[in-house]
C-alpha cells in the first residue's frame, strides 16, 4: 500500500523556482572575470537562468547530453547549473586549472555538446578547440565588448547566446534520478573519471548539507564560496543558497587574500567555504589589517587537513570558527563536518579544541566504517585505524561510462583514506592511504607529522612523504617552503619535532623547496613530490 | 540517462539507525503515566524497537496493515513509531480526546490490527473493544505491575509482548513510497478523514522541519515536544530528534504548566513545541515562579493563531521567543514556520515584532497560492485576501480509503484557510474560510477581533463568531472566558474595541463563559458556539 501524498520529484530547477518566488530580492553579487562588480536577484536569476536552457534547447542539445563549463564563480555558471539541468541536460564542470591535453579528454570522454568558458581560459580553448569534435558551440561568458576572438575558432557571446532565449520557457520533465551534472575527479593516476549526479542525489546532498549541523545557512546568511563551482559543485553552495535564501557572493577570478578580504567587508559575508591554502593567504592578509571582517563568524575548511595553528589563529587573533568538513567528489561532497554535541559543552578549552581538529561527524545520509587489513570492522575508539568505507544516497555506485561498480563487494565505497572513528562518531582521517609511510614495519602518519611542522612560525607549507630506505623500506621526509623573509635551519626544524613524536616518527631529513607543488583543486601534489624526492634517502 | 549514485530509499527506520550509531548515548526521557522519570539512549531505544518490529511480525501483523495508538508522548509511544514503521506496518496514531464513538469508527475504518494503550486510556479501550473486531489484540503500555484488568478485553502487557521479541530484525525492504502513519483530522463536519504518509512524504518533510529557518535544531539541543504523538506524529519532532540527534524530553500525561515547567528546568530544554492553549497554562506558571527555564530560548506554536500579548509577554517577562508555525495534517503538518531574513533585522522593533505575529514563511517543498472568488490568483502585496491552497511532496493527494483525489483541477489543495502573502513570501491567515463573517457584504477577520479581545488582562480567552441577524445577515458575536479571579463588565469590553476596529467590526455583544469549548487538539470549537450561540442576537 503506497502512501497517498502529492508526487513531486526532487529536482533541481524547484530550488530556484522557489528563490525566485520567496527570495525574490535577495542579492547574487559577483565579480566580474574582467573586473568590476555585478548584482542582481535571485528573481533576475531565475529570469536568465530560462533563457539559459531555452537557449541550450533551441542550439539543439538534447535531455541528457553533456554542456560543459570552464569558468570562474559567477552569476552567468549559477545561471547555466540551474539552466543546464533544468532544460533536462548534464552540466559537465571542468578544472581550467588541469593540463590542456587532460581537459580535452574529458571533453571527448563526456562528449560535451556546448562548452561555456570566462575570458580568462581563453588561451585553453584555443589550445583544444580543434581536438574536441563533440563541443558545436564555445561560448564566451561575457558581454559583447569583452567576447575574444580565437583564431581558428567560432566563439559565441555568451549574451547574444541567450538573448533569444524564452524567459517562460517550462523546465524539462524529469525522472529525479536522471543525471544532473558531471565532475571528473583529478586523478592522481590514470584518467580522470568521472562522477554523474543524479536530480535526487544533489536534492538529497543539499538538504543534508543544509542541517543545522553542517552549513547551517539561513536567509539571513550572506555566504562567499571560495572553493570553486568547477570542483564538486562548490559543495553545493549554489543549490543551499537557492534552498534557503541565503545571499551568495561570488569571488570570481579574485581568490588572493586582499581581493577575498575586500569582498568580506565590502559585502558583510557571514560565512565562507575553501580549502587550507586559500585560508593561509586570507590570514596573511587578516593580519596586515589587524581586524576581522565585521560580519565573518565561521569558514568551512576541507579538501586537505587543516593545521591546528591555523585552527588557532583564526579563533584567538580573529575570533573566526575554522568548521572541518571532509569529503570527496565521489560523495557530492559532503562525508563529515565539525559540530560539537550538546557534552562537548561543558568540556575543557583544550578537548574542545581537539574536537575541531577531527574531521565532524557524518549528516543523516552518510553511513561509514572503518576496517583493517583483514577485512574485519575495527572498533570507533579514536585508536584503531582502518581502511574508511562509506555509503549513502549521495555516494558514487559507478563511474561515468563504465560498466562495473565502483564499490565493494558488500556496496561500499573505499574512500582511500585511512581513519579511526570515536565512540560519538567524529571521524580523524590520519592518512591517505598511499600517504602513509611503512618503516621497518609501522605505519607512520604524514598528517600527524606535517601538522608538527607547520606550527613552526617560519614554514608556510610542509609535506611528508614517504622516501625509499635501505634499512626501513621507507622513511618520513619532510619539504617544506618557508614564508616570505624568514629563515631556519633544518636542524631546528627537526629539533622541533623532539617530545612531540616518537623517535622513530620523526623524518629523516628535510628539504626546504621555494615552493610546493599543488595540484588543480590546491592539495599538494604528493605523488610530483615521491617522482622527485622517493629517492632522496637512498642517494645520500 | 540516470546518474550513477547509490540507491538508498528514504525509509523511516533509517533515521533509528542513524541515531543509533551517531547518537548512542543521547538521552530519550520520558514522564511516565505512572508517575516517575524514565531515562535511556538512542541505543537504547533502537533494540526496543527492533523488538517492537520483531513481535509485530510474530504477532501476525502484514506488511501495509495498520497498527493503533492511544498513547502519550513517551518512549514506548517513540519505540512504536519505529517499530511499526520499521516492519512494514502503518502506524496509525488515534486522538484519545476523541469521543469513544468517532474513534471506534476511526479504527474500524483503519481496519487497526493491534491498539497498543496508555493506561489512562484503558476506560476508552473498555468502551470500543467489543465494536472493533479487526483489533486482534489490546496491548497495555506499561510493565506487567501496572497492566490494568478489563472486563471483556484480552489485555497484553507490553513488556510481555516486546519480551520474545528479536534485538537484530531486519527491517522490512520498503519501497520509500509504501505508507508509514496514518493520521485522521478530526473533522468539524462528517466523518475524520484519514491521511496517509509515505516514509518518502515524512522524510523530506524531516529535512525540510530541520532547516535552519525551521526547527532549526541539533545536538546541542534538548527538545519537549508538548504537541502530541498522536497529533501529525508531534509535527515530526520524535523524526528529527533522530536525524540530528536531539536529547528528547517526553511529557507524559503531564501537559499543565507546572509539569511541563519542571521539565524545562530539570532536563535543562532548549525548545518547544506546542499549541496557543498550553502556552498560556505555562505563562501563569513562568509568572508564578518569576523566572524563566534557564535554558529555554524558544517555542514553536501552532494549531491555531498567537495573541499578540502572548507573544510580548514571553519575550518581554522572560527572553523566550514564540516561533509561529502553520500547517495542517494533511500537510505533515508543516506549511510556514517564522525565520526573519537579512533586511528584517534592521527594521524598527515594532516591524519586527508584526513579522512575528504573521505565519512565517514556507521551507523549500511547499508552494503556496491565494485565489479570490472569481478563481484569480490574488498579490502577494499583504492586503489582497484569498483562499489558500498549496502544494508539495509532503501534501495530501487523497484521503485514506478514497478513490477521488484531495485536489482541485489543477492540482492544489484548498487549507480552507483565507491569508495574505507579503512580497517576502509571508504568510498572514486572516480567518478559516467557515470563520469570517460576513456584515452587510463586508468580510470581517475573527481573528483580528479575538486578538484585541485578548490583549485584556482579565480575559483567558476569546472567540468570535457569525451570528445571524435580520438586517446585516451576520454580525460578529463575541464569547469569553475571563482569568481566575477576574471580572470585568460587558461595557467594558466593548469599549476597548474603539479606536481599534472599524465600527462595523466591533462585535455587538459579549458573552462571558465559564469555559470555551475546546477540541481534541486544543482549538476552540467555533462549531459548537455557533450551534449554541448562532441565534442569539435574533432572540434578543
Amino acid at each position: 500500500m503506497r502512501g497517498q501524498m502529492m508526487d513531486f520529484p526532487l529536482l533541481i530547477p524547484s530550488l530556484l523556482d522557489h528563490a525566485a518566488k520567496f527570495h525574490a530580492d535577495t542579492e547574487i553579487v559577483s565579480r566580474n572575470t574582467e573586473g568590476g562588480i555585478h548584482r542582481y536577484t535571485y528573481a533576475d536569476s531565475a529570469v536568465r537562468a530560462k533563457k539559459v536552457a531555452s537557449a541550450l534547447s533551441k542550439a539543439g542539445v538534447k535531455k541528457h547530453q553533456r554542456v560543459a563549463t570552464l569558468a570562474w564563480n559567477n552569476y552567468r555558471h549559477f545561471e547555466l547549473y540551474y539552466g543546464v539541468s533544468g532544460m533536462g541536460g548534464v552540466m559537465h564542470t571542468i578544472n581550467p586549472r588541469l593540463h590542456p591535453t587532460q581537459a580535452a579528454w574529458i571533453i571527448n570522454n563526456a562528449e560535451d555538446q556546448i562548452l561555456f568558458f570566462d575570458t580568462t581560459f581563453a588561451p585553453i580553448v584555443k589550445a583544444i578547440a580543434a581536438s574536441c569534435p563533440t563541443v558545436k558551440s564555445w561560448v564566451a561568458m561575457t558581454d559583447k565588448a569583452n567576447t575574444p576572438k580565437l583564431e581558428g575558432v567560432d566563439v559565441v557571446c555568451y549574451e547574444d547566446f541567450i538573448a533569444d532565449g524564452d524567459e517562460n520557457f517550462e523546465w524539462a520533465e524529469m525522472d529525479e534520478k536522471d543525471a544532473a551534472c558531471l565532475c571528473y575527479t583529478s586523478g592522481t593516476t590514470g584518467n580522470p573519471k568521472g562522477v554523474l549526479y543524479s536530480h535526487r542525489s544533489l536534492m538529497l546532498h543539499t538538504f543534508g548539507a543544509c542541517l543545522p549541523d553542517v552549513f547551517n545557512l539561513t536567509a539571513r546568511d550572506v555566504v562567499l564560496p571560495v572553493v570553486p563551482m568547477f570542483h564538486v559543485n562548490a559543495w553545493s553552495i549554489p543549490y543551499i543558497g537557492a534552498m534557503v535564501g541565503v545571499k551568495l557572493v561570488f569571488p570570481g577570478p579574485g581568490l588572493d587574500g586582499a581581493s577575498l578580504v575586500g569582498l568580506f567587508e565590502g559585502e558583510k559575508v557571514t560565512m565562507s567555504a575553501g580549502v587550507p591554502t586559500v585560508w593561509l593567504g586570507v590570514l596573511n592578509e587578516l593580519r596586515k589589517n589587524g581586524k576581522a571582517p565585521e560580519a565573518l563568524k565561521r569558514m568551512a575548511v576541507g579538501g586537505s587537513a587543516v593545521p591546528p595553528s591555523m585552527v588557532e589563529a583564526y579563533e584567538k587573533e580573529f575570533g573566526i570558527t575554522l568548521e572541518h568538513a571532509w569529503g570527496m567528489t565521489e560523495m557530492s561532497p559532503l562525508g563529515t563536518y565539525y559540530a560539537p554535541k550538546e557534552k562537548h559543552l561543558s568540556m575543557s578549552a583544550e578537548k574542545q579544541f581537539a574536537l575541531k581538529l577531527k574531521q565532524g561527524r557524518p549528516p543523516y545520509g552518510v553511513q561509514m566504517k572503518i576496517v583493517n587489513e583483514s577485512g574485519n570492522e575495527q572498533p570507533w575508539d579514536d585508536k584503531a585505524t582502518g581502511d574508511l568505507y562509506v555509503r549513502g544516497p549521495w555516494i558514487v555506485e559507478r563511474y561515468y561510462g563504465k560498466n562495473e561498480t565502483a564499490l565493494s563487494a558488500d556496496g561500499w565505497f573505499h574512500t582511500g583514506d585511512v581513519a579511526a572513528i570515536d565512540a560519538d562518531g567524529y571521524l580523524r582521517i590520519t592518512d591517505r592511504s598511499k600517504d602513509l609511510i611503512k618503516s621497518g614495519g609501522e605505519w607512520i602518519s604524514s598528517i600527524e607529522v606535517e601538522n608538527i611542522a607547520m606550527s613552526l612560525p617560519q614554514i608556510a607549507m610542509a609535506a611528508v612523504i614517504a622516501a625509499k630506505h635501505k634499512k626501513w623500506d621507507e622513511r618520513p621526509l619532510l619539504i617544506v617552503s618557508l614564508k616570505p623573509d624568514q629563515t631556519i635551519e633544518k636542524s631546528a626544524i627537526l629539533a622541533h619535532f623532539e617530545g612531540k613524536l616518537a623517535k622513530f616518527e620523526i623524518p629523516d631529513d628535510v628539504i626546504i623547496v621555494d615552493a610546493l607543488p599543488l595540484g588543480a583543486t590546491g592539495k599538494v601534489q604528493k605523488m610530483t613530490l615521491r617522482e622527485e624526492y622517493g629517492d632522496y634517502l637512498l642517494n645520500k
